[in-house]
Protein backbone atom coordinates (compact mmCIF):
# COMPACT_ATOMS: atom_id res chain seq x y z
CA UNK A 1 0.00 0.00 0.00
CA UNK A 2 1.22 3.16 -0.93
CA UNK A 3 2.36 5.49 2.18
CA UNK A 4 0.31 8.97 2.71
CA UNK A 5 3.99 10.68 2.04
CA UNK A 6 4.40 8.97 -1.59
CA UNK A 7 0.35 10.01 -1.84
CA UNK A 8 1.04 13.47 -1.52
CA UNK A 9 4.08 13.50 -3.19
CA UNK A 10 2.45 11.84 -6.31
CA UNK A 11 -0.79 14.43 -6.58
CA UNK A 12 1.66 17.25 -5.92
CA UNK A 13 3.40 15.72 -9.01
CA UNK A 14 0.88 14.74 -11.20
CA UNK A 15 -0.94 17.99 -10.44
CA UNK A 16 2.34 20.54 -10.64
CA UNK A 17 1.05 22.33 -7.65
CA UNK A 18 2.24 22.67 -3.99
CA UNK A 19 -1.10 24.71 -3.12
CA UNK A 20 -3.71 24.02 -0.34
CA UNK A 21 -6.82 25.78 0.04
CA UNK A 22 -7.91 26.21 3.45
CA UNK A 23 -11.40 25.95 3.52
CA UNK A 24 -12.04 28.48 6.67
CA UNK A 25 -15.60 29.35 5.88
CA UNK A 26 -16.73 32.58 7.55
CA UNK A 27 -20.31 33.99 7.38
CA UNK A 28 -19.18 37.70 8.32
CA UNK A 29 -16.35 37.34 4.85
CA UNK A 30 -18.52 35.44 2.82
CA UNK A 31 -20.51 36.84 -0.64
CA UNK A 32 -23.52 38.30 1.01
CA UNK A 33 -26.07 36.12 -0.60
CA UNK A 34 -24.45 33.34 0.99
CA UNK A 35 -24.25 33.85 4.23
CA UNK A 36 -27.24 33.86 5.91
CA UNK A 37 -27.86 30.44 5.92
CA UNK A 38 -25.98 27.05 5.99
CA UNK A 39 -27.39 26.13 2.83
CA UNK A 40 -25.73 29.30 1.17
CA UNK A 41 -22.47 28.60 2.58
CA UNK A 42 -22.21 25.25 1.46
CA UNK A 43 -23.41 26.54 -1.66
CA UNK A 44 -20.49 28.99 -1.42
CA UNK A 45 -17.80 26.16 -0.30
CA UNK A 46 -19.03 24.03 -3.18
CA UNK A 47 -18.32 26.69 -6.01
CA UNK A 48 -15.26 27.35 -4.34
CA UNK A 49 -13.80 23.82 -4.81
CA UNK A 50 -15.31 23.49 -8.32
CA UNK A 51 -13.31 26.54 -9.71
CA UNK A 52 -10.21 25.68 -7.92
CA UNK A 53 -9.98 21.88 -7.54
CA UNK A 54 -7.88 20.97 -10.52
CA UNK A 55 -5.48 23.61 -8.84
CA UNK A 56 -4.54 22.23 -5.52
CA UNK A 57 -3.31 19.47 -3.65
CA UNK A 58 -4.97 19.65 -0.98
CA UNK A 59 -7.74 21.51 1.04
CA UNK A 60 -7.67 22.40 4.90
CA UNK A 61 -10.80 22.91 6.70
CA UNK A 62 -10.07 24.51 10.00
CA UNK A 63 -12.92 23.18 12.17
CA UNK A 64 -12.92 26.39 14.33
CA UNK A 65 -14.61 27.97 11.71
CA UNK A 66 -17.44 25.49 10.86
CA UNK A 67 -17.49 24.74 15.09
CA UNK A 68 -18.01 28.07 15.76
CA UNK A 69 -21.51 27.51 13.79
CA UNK A 70 -22.75 25.21 15.72
CA UNK A 71 -24.61 22.16 15.17
CA UNK A 72 -25.47 23.32 11.91
CA UNK A 73 -21.63 24.06 11.05
CA UNK A 74 -20.42 20.56 11.81
CA UNK A 75 -23.06 19.32 9.09
CA UNK A 76 -22.00 21.98 6.73
CA UNK A 77 -18.20 20.57 7.03
CA UNK A 78 -19.58 17.27 6.46
CA UNK A 79 -21.56 17.95 3.56
CA UNK A 80 -18.90 20.18 2.22
CA UNK A 81 -16.13 17.31 1.57
CA UNK A 82 -18.64 15.04 0.02
CA UNK A 83 -17.75 17.59 -3.00
CA UNK A 84 -14.04 17.60 -2.77
CA UNK A 85 -12.71 15.23 -5.15
CA UNK A 86 -10.66 12.54 -4.23
CA UNK A 87 -7.77 13.60 -6.53
CA UNK A 88 -7.80 16.10 -3.67
CA UNK A 89 -6.25 15.42 -0.61
CA UNK A 90 -8.55 16.85 2.86
CA UNK A 91 -6.70 18.10 6.09
CA UNK A 92 -8.66 18.31 8.94
CA UNK A 93 -7.20 21.46 10.60
CA UNK A 94 -8.37 20.90 14.05
CA UNK A 95 -4.79 20.53 16.05
CA UNK A 96 -6.75 18.54 18.44
CA UNK A 97 -4.49 16.18 21.21
CA UNK A 98 -5.70 14.38 24.46
CA UNK A 99 -4.74 11.22 26.55
CA UNK A 100 -4.49 7.92 24.33
CA UNK A 101 -7.99 6.55 24.88
CA UNK A 102 -9.20 9.88 24.38
CA UNK A 103 -7.14 10.65 21.04
CA UNK A 104 -8.09 7.83 20.02
CA UNK A 105 -11.69 9.07 19.77
CA UNK A 106 -10.77 12.25 17.97
CA UNK A 107 -8.66 9.83 15.34
CA UNK A 108 -12.28 8.20 14.93
CA UNK A 109 -14.51 11.70 14.37
CA UNK A 110 -11.35 12.74 12.05
CA UNK A 111 -10.65 9.74 9.79
CA UNK A 112 -14.01 7.64 9.98
CA UNK A 113 -16.81 10.26 10.25
CA UNK A 114 -15.23 12.77 8.80
CA UNK A 115 -12.97 11.02 6.34
CA UNK A 116 -10.01 13.07 6.28
CA UNK A 117 -7.14 12.64 4.48
CA UNK A 118 -4.80 14.00 7.15
CA UNK A 119 -4.86 16.06 10.50
CA UNK A 120 -2.84 18.36 12.66
CA UNK A 121 -2.38 17.30 15.77
CA UNK A 122 -0.53 20.02 18.53
CA UNK A 123 2.24 17.54 19.83
CA UNK A 124 2.33 19.08 23.55
CA UNK A 125 1.33 16.16 25.43
CA UNK A 126 3.41 13.57 23.70
CA UNK A 127 3.80 10.33 22.24
CA UNK A 128 0.76 8.28 23.56
CA UNK A 129 -1.76 11.30 23.00
CA UNK A 130 -0.21 11.49 18.81
CA UNK A 131 0.29 7.61 18.83
CA UNK A 132 -3.73 6.95 17.56
CA UNK A 133 -3.40 9.17 14.75
CA UNK A 134 -0.16 7.61 13.64
CA UNK A 135 -1.52 3.93 13.82
CA UNK A 136 -3.70 5.03 10.90
CA UNK A 137 -1.14 4.34 8.98
CA UNK A 138 -3.09 5.39 5.51
CA UNK A 139 -3.32 8.73 6.74
CA UNK A 140 -1.70 11.67 7.44
CA UNK A 141 -0.33 13.37 10.73
CA UNK A 142 0.88 17.12 10.66
CA UNK A 143 2.65 18.12 14.30
CA UNK A 144 2.61 21.51 15.37
CA UNK A 145 6.01 22.62 15.13
CA UNK A 146 6.46 26.42 14.93
CA UNK A 147 3.26 28.08 14.46
CA UNK A 148 3.15 31.21 12.15
CA UNK A 149 1.89 33.28 15.04
CA UNK A 150 3.74 36.05 17.56
CA UNK A 151 3.19 33.55 20.52
CA UNK A 152 5.18 31.02 19.06
CA UNK A 153 7.63 32.12 21.18
CA UNK A 154 6.43 31.95 24.45
CA UNK A 155 7.06 28.40 24.43
CA UNK A 156 8.07 26.72 21.09
CA UNK A 157 11.17 28.91 21.06
CA UNK A 158 12.77 28.14 24.49
CA UNK A 159 15.46 26.90 24.06
CA UNK A 160 16.35 22.89 26.41
CA UNK A 161 20.15 23.41 25.93
CA UNK A 162 20.70 24.43 23.00
CA UNK A 163 18.18 22.99 21.21
CA UNK A 164 14.99 25.06 21.00
CA UNK A 165 11.52 23.18 21.99
CA UNK A 166 9.97 23.08 18.37
CA UNK A 167 13.24 21.01 16.89
CA UNK A 168 13.22 19.09 19.93
CA UNK A 169 9.11 18.30 18.31
CA UNK A 170 10.79 18.09 14.86
CA UNK A 171 13.26 15.72 16.39
CA UNK A 172 10.05 13.46 17.88
CA UNK A 173 8.39 13.30 14.47
CA UNK A 174 11.15 11.79 12.59
CA UNK A 175 11.47 9.14 14.83
CA UNK A 176 8.18 8.84 15.31
CA UNK A 177 7.42 8.85 11.31
CA UNK A 178 8.11 4.86 10.78
CA UNK A 179 4.69 4.40 8.80
CA UNK A 180 6.15 7.29 6.32
CA UNK A 181 3.04 9.58 7.57
CA UNK A 182 4.04 11.88 9.64
CA UNK A 183 4.04 15.63 8.71
CA UNK A 184 4.93 19.21 10.53
CA UNK A 185 3.36 22.63 10.65
CA UNK A 186 5.73 25.02 10.09
CA UNK A 187 5.00 29.21 9.30
CA UNK A 188 5.90 30.79 6.28
CA UNK A 189 6.52 34.20 9.19
CA UNK A 190 9.59 32.04 10.02
CA UNK A 191 11.76 31.26 7.07
CA UNK A 192 15.42 30.62 9.00
CA UNK A 193 13.67 28.03 10.92
CA UNK A 194 11.58 26.46 8.25
CA UNK A 195 15.27 25.79 6.46
CA UNK A 196 16.48 24.49 9.96
CA UNK A 197 13.07 21.95 9.81
CA UNK A 198 13.45 20.92 6.47
CA UNK A 199 17.37 19.73 7.14
CA UNK A 200 16.27 17.68 10.36
CA UNK A 201 13.49 16.76 8.54
CA UNK A 202 14.60 15.87 5.28
CA UNK A 203 11.46 13.51 3.54
CA UNK A 204 8.45 14.50 5.93
CA UNK A 205 5.76 16.96 4.42
CA UNK A 206 5.28 20.27 6.15
CA UNK A 207 2.06 22.13 5.87
CA UNK A 208 3.12 25.90 5.57
CA UNK A 209 0.75 28.76 6.40
CA UNK A 210 1.01 31.92 6.84
CA UNK A 211 1.77 32.94 3.53
CA UNK A 212 -0.36 36.68 2.24
CA UNK A 213 -2.38 37.50 5.09
CA UNK A 214 -0.42 36.38 7.85
CA UNK A 215 2.58 38.17 5.83
CA UNK A 216 4.95 35.14 4.85
CA UNK A 217 6.89 35.19 1.74
CA UNK A 218 5.86 32.87 -1.11
CA UNK A 219 9.44 32.36 -2.50
CA UNK A 220 10.75 31.61 0.69
CA UNK A 221 8.54 29.56 1.72
CA UNK A 222 8.61 27.50 -1.20
CA UNK A 223 12.55 27.61 -1.71
CA UNK A 224 13.72 26.77 2.33
CA UNK A 225 10.27 24.19 2.51
CA UNK A 226 10.67 22.12 -0.12
CA UNK A 227 12.53 18.36 0.20
CA UNK A 228 15.80 17.50 -2.09
CA UNK A 229 13.93 14.30 -2.49
CA UNK A 230 10.59 15.73 -3.93
CA UNK A 231 8.72 18.31 -3.19
CA UNK A 232 6.40 17.54 0.21
CA UNK A 233 6.04 21.66 1.06
CA UNK A 234 2.13 22.36 1.19
CA UNK A 235 2.04 26.06 1.22
CA UNK A 236 -1.29 27.27 2.34
CA UNK A 237 -3.69 29.83 1.36
CA UNK A 238 -7.30 30.92 2.81
CA UNK A 239 -8.57 34.11 3.30
CA UNK A 240 -7.06 35.53 -0.25
CA UNK A 241 -8.30 33.28 -2.34
CA UNK A 242 -11.50 32.13 -0.49
CA UNK A 243 -12.49 36.22 -0.10
CA UNK A 244 -10.52 37.23 -3.61
CA UNK A 245 -13.93 38.90 -4.14
CA UNK A 246 -17.50 39.03 -2.41
CA UNK A 247 -19.24 39.91 -5.60
CA UNK A 248 -21.07 37.75 -7.77
CA UNK A 249 -17.84 36.79 -9.58
CA UNK A 250 -16.22 35.73 -6.22
CA UNK A 251 -15.80 32.04 -7.78
CA UNK A 252 -13.67 33.28 -10.93
CA UNK A 253 -11.52 35.82 -8.94
CA UNK A 254 -10.56 32.88 -6.22
CA UNK A 255 -9.81 30.93 -9.41
CA UNK A 256 -7.84 33.80 -11.07
CA UNK A 257 -6.19 34.18 -7.26
CA UNK A 258 -5.35 30.20 -7.09
CA UNK A 259 -3.88 30.11 -10.58
CA UNK A 260 -1.51 33.36 -9.36
CA UNK A 261 -0.34 31.54 -6.34
CA UNK A 262 0.14 28.02 -8.21
CA UNK A 263 2.12 29.52 -11.03
CA UNK A 264 4.22 31.90 -8.83
CA UNK A 265 5.60 28.65 -6.81
CA UNK A 266 6.02 26.66 -10.25
CA UNK A 267 8.09 29.64 -11.29
CA UNK A 268 9.92 29.62 -7.56
CA UNK A 269 10.39 25.96 -8.29
CA UNK A 270 11.88 26.28 -11.50
CA UNK A 271 14.31 28.26 -10.60
CA UNK B 1 -19.62 41.10 38.99
CA UNK B 2 -18.06 37.70 40.21
CA UNK B 3 -14.57 36.16 38.72
CA UNK B 4 -14.59 32.92 37.69
CA UNK B 5 -12.13 32.13 40.47
CA UNK B 6 -14.67 33.76 42.91
CA UNK B 7 -17.86 31.49 41.42
CA UNK B 8 -15.80 27.72 41.51
CA UNK B 9 -14.61 29.32 45.22
CA UNK B 10 -18.19 30.00 46.44
CA UNK B 11 -19.75 26.79 44.20
CA UNK B 12 -17.20 24.50 45.82
CA UNK B 13 -17.98 25.97 49.53
CA UNK B 14 -21.45 26.25 49.41
CA UNK B 15 -21.81 22.02 48.17
CA UNK B 16 -18.27 21.38 50.45
CA UNK B 17 -17.52 19.51 47.38
CA UNK B 18 -14.28 19.33 45.12
CA UNK B 19 -15.37 17.01 42.76
CA UNK B 20 -16.20 16.86 39.07
CA UNK B 21 -17.45 14.28 36.94
CA UNK B 22 -15.87 13.64 33.65
CA UNK B 23 -19.35 13.57 31.17
CA UNK B 24 -17.42 11.11 28.77
CA UNK B 25 -20.20 9.42 27.28
CA UNK B 26 -19.04 5.81 25.57
CA UNK B 27 -21.61 3.73 23.84
CA UNK B 28 -19.19 1.02 24.32
CA UNK B 29 -19.50 0.83 27.84
CA UNK B 30 -23.04 2.53 28.86
CA UNK B 31 -25.28 -0.24 29.97
CA UNK B 32 -26.99 -1.81 26.80
CA UNK B 33 -30.27 -0.25 26.75
CA UNK B 34 -29.14 3.57 26.44
CA UNK B 35 -26.12 2.56 24.08
CA UNK B 36 -27.68 2.29 20.69
CA UNK B 37 -29.23 5.26 20.26
CA UNK B 38 -28.20 9.22 20.33
CA UNK B 39 -31.86 9.73 22.43
CA UNK B 40 -30.62 6.70 24.06
CA UNK B 41 -27.28 8.09 25.27
CA UNK B 42 -28.97 11.09 26.29
CA UNK B 43 -30.67 9.68 28.52
CA UNK B 44 -27.99 7.93 30.55
CA UNK B 45 -26.69 11.14 30.58
CA UNK B 46 -29.67 12.96 32.05
CA UNK B 47 -29.89 10.04 34.64
CA UNK B 48 -26.15 10.60 35.41
CA UNK B 49 -26.66 14.33 35.66
CA UNK B 50 -29.74 13.95 38.07
CA UNK B 51 -28.25 11.10 40.17
CA UNK B 52 -25.37 13.61 40.82
CA UNK B 53 -25.87 17.12 40.42
CA UNK B 54 -25.75 17.82 44.17
CA UNK B 55 -22.67 16.38 44.63
CA UNK B 56 -20.11 18.22 42.44
CA UNK B 57 -18.98 21.38 41.46
CA UNK B 58 -18.73 20.92 37.82
CA UNK B 59 -19.08 18.76 34.89
CA UNK B 60 -16.32 18.48 32.16
CA UNK B 61 -17.57 16.45 28.81
CA UNK B 62 -14.59 15.56 27.27
CA UNK B 63 -15.57 16.95 23.43
CA UNK B 64 -13.86 13.73 22.09
CA UNK B 65 -16.39 11.25 22.91
CA UNK B 66 -18.96 13.44 21.69
CA UNK B 67 -17.21 14.17 18.43
CA UNK B 68 -16.14 10.21 17.58
CA UNK B 69 -20.58 10.14 17.55
CA UNK B 70 -20.19 12.42 14.41
CA UNK B 71 -23.32 15.04 13.75
CA UNK B 72 -25.71 13.55 16.54
CA UNK B 73 -22.43 13.72 19.21
CA UNK B 74 -22.57 17.15 18.51
CA UNK B 75 -26.59 17.48 19.09
CA UNK B 76 -26.40 15.25 22.55
CA UNK B 77 -23.47 17.26 23.65
CA UNK B 78 -25.86 20.19 23.33
CA UNK B 79 -28.72 18.86 24.74
CA UNK B 80 -26.61 16.91 27.52
CA UNK B 81 -25.82 20.58 28.72
CA UNK B 82 -29.43 21.73 29.15
CA UNK B 83 -29.91 19.71 32.01
CA UNK B 84 -26.94 20.48 34.24
CA UNK B 85 -28.19 23.00 36.75
CA UNK B 86 -26.82 26.60 36.61
CA UNK B 87 -25.73 25.91 39.76
CA UNK B 88 -22.96 23.38 38.77
CA UNK B 89 -20.51 24.92 36.43
CA UNK B 90 -19.56 22.84 32.97
CA UNK B 91 -16.32 22.56 31.46
CA UNK B 92 -15.49 22.02 27.85
CA UNK B 93 -12.81 19.51 27.88
CA UNK B 94 -11.60 20.28 24.45
CA UNK B 95 -8.29 21.36 24.36
CA UNK B 96 -8.64 24.08 21.78
CA UNK B 97 -5.88 26.33 20.50
CA UNK B 98 -5.21 28.10 17.25
CA UNK B 99 -4.03 31.23 16.23
CA UNK B 100 -5.63 34.10 17.51
CA UNK B 101 -8.37 35.22 15.13
CA UNK B 102 -9.11 31.11 14.34
CA UNK B 103 -9.21 30.81 18.56
CA UNK B 104 -11.26 33.26 18.64
CA UNK B 105 -13.84 31.07 16.41
CA UNK B 106 -13.17 28.29 19.18
CA UNK B 107 -14.28 30.83 21.60
CA UNK B 108 -17.72 31.65 20.22
CA UNK B 109 -18.32 27.61 19.91
CA UNK B 110 -17.26 26.90 23.44
CA UNK B 111 -18.66 29.86 25.02
CA UNK B 112 -21.76 31.40 22.77
CA UNK B 113 -23.00 28.03 21.12
CA UNK B 114 -22.66 25.44 23.95
CA UNK B 115 -22.48 27.73 26.60
CA UNK B 116 -19.24 26.24 29.01
CA UNK B 117 -18.29 28.18 31.83
CA UNK B 118 -14.99 26.49 31.35
CA UNK B 119 -12.94 25.18 28.88
CA UNK B 120 -9.31 23.70 28.48
CA UNK B 121 -6.67 25.16 26.57
CA UNK B 122 -3.21 23.90 24.79
CA UNK B 123 -1.11 26.20 25.78
CA UNK B 124 1.97 25.61 22.66
CA UNK B 125 0.88 28.16 20.75
CA UNK B 126 1.57 30.82 23.23
CA UNK B 127 -0.18 33.90 24.57
CA UNK B 128 -2.49 35.30 21.67
CA UNK B 129 -4.03 31.69 21.16
CA UNK B 130 -5.04 31.87 24.21
CA UNK B 131 -5.68 35.55 24.79
CA UNK B 132 -9.26 35.13 23.14
CA UNK B 133 -10.67 32.94 25.50
CA UNK B 134 -8.99 35.00 28.37
CA UNK B 135 -10.95 38.09 26.94
CA UNK B 136 -13.93 36.31 28.19
CA UNK B 137 -13.75 37.57 31.42
CA UNK B 138 -16.67 35.62 33.45
CA UNK B 139 -15.45 31.94 32.03
CA UNK B 140 -12.83 30.26 32.84
CA UNK B 141 -10.03 29.13 30.72
CA UNK B 142 -8.08 26.16 31.90
CA UNK B 143 -4.39 25.43 30.55
CA UNK B 144 -2.43 21.98 30.40
CA UNK B 145 0.52 22.09 32.75
CA UNK B 146 1.50 18.74 33.22
CA UNK B 147 -1.19 15.87 31.74
CA UNK B 148 -1.78 12.58 33.61
CA UNK B 149 -0.59 10.62 30.98
CA UNK B 150 2.97 8.87 30.35
CA UNK B 151 4.14 10.90 27.32
CA UNK B 152 4.04 14.40 29.46
CA UNK B 153 7.76 13.45 29.60
CA UNK B 154 8.07 14.01 26.15
CA UNK B 155 7.74 17.78 26.03
CA UNK B 156 6.13 18.74 28.99
CA UNK B 157 9.36 17.69 31.21
CA UNK B 158 12.06 18.96 28.99
CA UNK B 159 13.97 21.46 30.95
CA UNK B 160 14.38 25.04 29.90
CA UNK B 161 17.47 26.00 31.82
CA UNK B 162 16.51 24.43 35.43
CA UNK B 163 13.04 25.01 34.81
CA UNK B 164 10.96 22.23 33.23
CA UNK B 165 8.60 23.32 30.45
CA UNK B 166 5.27 22.77 32.46
CA UNK B 167 6.84 25.37 35.12
CA UNK B 168 7.17 28.03 32.47
CA UNK B 169 3.35 27.30 31.68
CA UNK B 170 2.73 27.46 34.85
CA UNK B 171 3.95 30.92 35.36
CA UNK B 172 3.05 32.52 32.01
CA UNK B 173 -1.02 31.37 33.65
CA UNK B 174 -0.03 33.45 36.72
CA UNK B 175 1.07 35.86 34.79
CA UNK B 176 -2.18 36.26 32.06
CA UNK B 177 -4.69 36.04 35.07
CA UNK B 178 -5.77 39.87 35.23
CA UNK B 179 -8.98 38.89 35.21
CA UNK B 180 -8.62 36.14 37.85
CA UNK B 181 -10.18 33.43 35.25
CA UNK B 182 -6.94 31.23 34.31
CA UNK B 183 -7.02 27.36 35.83
CA UNK B 184 -4.63 25.06 35.22
CA UNK B 185 -5.13 20.71 34.32
CA UNK B 186 -2.14 19.16 36.54
CA UNK B 187 -2.58 15.20 36.40
CA UNK B 188 -3.21 13.46 39.86
CA UNK B 189 -0.23 10.81 38.60
CA UNK B 190 2.30 13.82 39.41
CA UNK B 191 1.75 14.52 42.86
CA UNK B 192 5.51 15.89 43.74
CA UNK B 193 5.16 18.02 40.61
CA UNK B 194 1.70 19.01 41.72
CA UNK B 195 2.82 20.79 44.72
CA UNK B 196 5.30 22.40 42.85
CA UNK B 197 2.78 23.89 40.30
CA UNK B 198 0.44 25.13 43.59
CA UNK B 199 3.44 26.98 45.05
CA UNK B 200 3.55 29.18 42.13
CA UNK B 201 0.24 29.30 41.04
CA UNK B 202 -1.13 30.14 44.57
CA UNK B 203 -4.49 31.07 44.04
CA UNK B 204 -5.33 29.37 40.66
CA UNK B 205 -7.98 27.02 39.96
CA UNK B 206 -6.52 23.47 39.60
CA UNK B 207 -8.35 21.12 37.48
CA UNK B 208 -6.55 17.57 38.24
CA UNK B 209 -7.80 14.48 35.99
CA UNK B 210 -5.70 11.24 36.65
CA UNK B 211 -7.27 9.81 39.71
CA UNK B 212 -8.60 6.28 39.49
CA UNK B 213 -8.85 4.52 36.30
CA UNK B 214 -5.49 6.31 35.17
CA UNK B 215 -3.65 5.62 38.96
CA UNK B 216 -3.78 8.68 40.38
CA UNK B 217 -3.64 8.84 44.34
CA UNK B 218 -6.39 11.23 45.62
CA UNK B 219 -5.03 11.94 48.95
CA UNK B 220 -2.13 13.34 47.34
CA UNK B 221 -4.48 15.17 44.74
CA UNK B 222 -6.51 17.07 47.22
CA UNK B 223 -3.35 17.97 49.76
CA UNK B 224 -1.42 18.98 46.95
CA UNK B 225 -4.04 20.39 44.83
CA UNK B 226 -5.71 22.96 47.13
CA UNK B 227 -4.76 26.58 47.25
CA UNK B 228 -4.23 27.80 51.07
CA UNK B 229 -6.41 30.40 50.69
CA UNK B 230 -9.47 28.18 49.61
CA UNK B 231 -9.98 25.16 48.18
CA UNK B 232 -9.58 25.76 44.12
CA UNK B 233 -8.33 21.89 42.84
CA UNK B 234 -11.42 20.18 41.15
CA UNK B 235 -11.20 16.58 41.36
CA UNK B 236 -11.87 15.36 38.11
CA UNK B 237 -13.39 11.51 38.02
CA UNK B 238 -14.74 10.16 34.80
CA UNK B 239 -15.30 6.14 33.88
CA UNK B 240 -15.43 4.96 37.81
CA UNK B 241 -18.74 6.80 38.49
CA UNK B 242 -20.17 7.01 35.11
CA UNK B 243 -19.66 2.87 34.29
CA UNK B 244 -19.80 2.09 37.91
CA UNK B 245 -22.32 -0.43 36.99
CA UNK B 246 -23.79 -1.37 33.73
CA UNK B 247 -27.10 -2.76 35.27
CA UNK B 248 -30.63 -1.15 35.37
CA UNK B 249 -28.96 0.68 39.05
CA UNK B 250 -26.25 2.57 37.12
CA UNK B 251 -27.25 5.58 37.98
CA UNK B 252 -27.68 4.49 42.17
CA UNK B 253 -24.25 3.56 41.26
CA UNK B 254 -22.95 6.38 39.91
CA UNK B 255 -24.46 8.42 42.79
CA UNK B 256 -22.95 6.02 45.69
CA UNK B 257 -19.66 6.42 43.85
CA UNK B 258 -19.69 10.04 43.85
CA UNK B 259 -20.58 10.18 47.41
CA UNK B 260 -17.75 8.03 48.50
CA UNK B 261 -15.51 10.05 46.63
CA UNK B 262 -16.79 13.41 47.56
CA UNK B 263 -16.86 12.20 51.20
CA UNK B 264 -13.18 10.87 50.65
CA UNK B 265 -12.22 14.57 49.76
CA UNK B 266 -13.90 15.47 52.59
CA UNK B 267 -12.26 13.49 54.88
CA UNK B 268 -9.01 14.12 53.49
CA UNK B 269 -9.42 17.87 53.74
CA UNK B 270 -10.41 17.58 57.97
CA UNK B 271 -7.78 16.17 58.71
Amino acid sequence: MESFSQRLHEIQKRKQSLLCIGLDVDPRKAPEKFRNSPAGLLEFNRKIIEATSDLVCAYKPNLAFYEALGECGWKLLHETLKYIPRTVLTIGDGKRNDIGNTAERYATSLFDDFGFDAVTINPYMGFDSVEPFLQRTDRGVFLLALTSNAGSKDFQRLKVGATPLYLKVVKKAVKWNTHDNVGLVVGATHPTELRAVRRIAKSLPILIPGVGAQGGDLASAVQNGCARTGDLAIINISRSVLYASTEENFADAARAEAIKVRDSIRSILSK
